[in-house]
């Protein structure tokens, strides 16, 4: 994928700040951080997004992002973090190849989580039968 | 775990909205949705945050998490989704059973995203370095 942003950064033909690689991902920090340390793991072969990866490349991905995540917050101290994957624009995906962010929380940061609300009599049953049906 | 929320609805001692269930994981609607169709996913086996759970557990996760992302996709037909793990509290964990949030998300749902900033000069490597300091 000669175009794609993500496989030029891990076949280093852009420079990354890179913290870890192995034979599955490539780890480096995100140039536009919501806080210090804010790094992005891709899977080395290519994918556009989180459904289009094959069952057999996912428990790769998932094993270097555990172990990438524990060295980042012990790196960065931090209190806690959050792993991301936005997926298609609509969900603020800007880069088609999937990358998951990992991003170290510190207690006071004043980072807000979006706010549910409850469901209307009815509905949620509704909406578990539509999504049971791609379930079966 | 009979203390722990999700333990308990995973076992059915608490009723909830299940939309599927292996021999690995377990996902329910959360009943405050931030859009329609919001979904939990869980390990069966207890794990108190994503860096808690054995690898050998890892892909059996993951790999319910791609199943069900799909069928949430297509059940709300939705323009894209966000996966979300938040661990410890400082990143908005509330219930101390690892969960994978599935957030369907439609064009123009008014959402933002949390804004990142460019490191000052120097910073990036210093901080770069600090996490490789825990991937040696």
């Amino acid at each position: 994928m000669d175009k794609c942003l993500f496989c030029r950064i891990r076949n280093r033909k852009i420079p990354s700040l890179c913290v870890y690689e192995d034979k599955m991902v490539y780890a480096f920090l995100d140039i536009n951080p919501v806080n210090e340390g804010h790094t992005l793991v891709i899977p080395k072969v290519h994918a556009a997004d989180f459904l289009s990866i094959t069952p057999s490349e996912l428990p790769g991905l998932i094993w270097g992002v555990q172990k990438v995540a524990a060295a980042v917050q012990k790196g960065t101290r931090a209190d806690g973090f959050n792993l991301i994957v936005n997926n298609f624009r609509a969900a603020g995906q800007l880069v088609d190849h999937v990358h998951i962010h990992i991003i170290p929380r510190f207690n006071g940061d004043g980072f807000q989580h979006w706010l549910g609300k409850p469901y209307e009599d009815g509905q949620a049953d509704k909406v578990k039968e539509k999504i049971r049906t791609f379930l079966k």
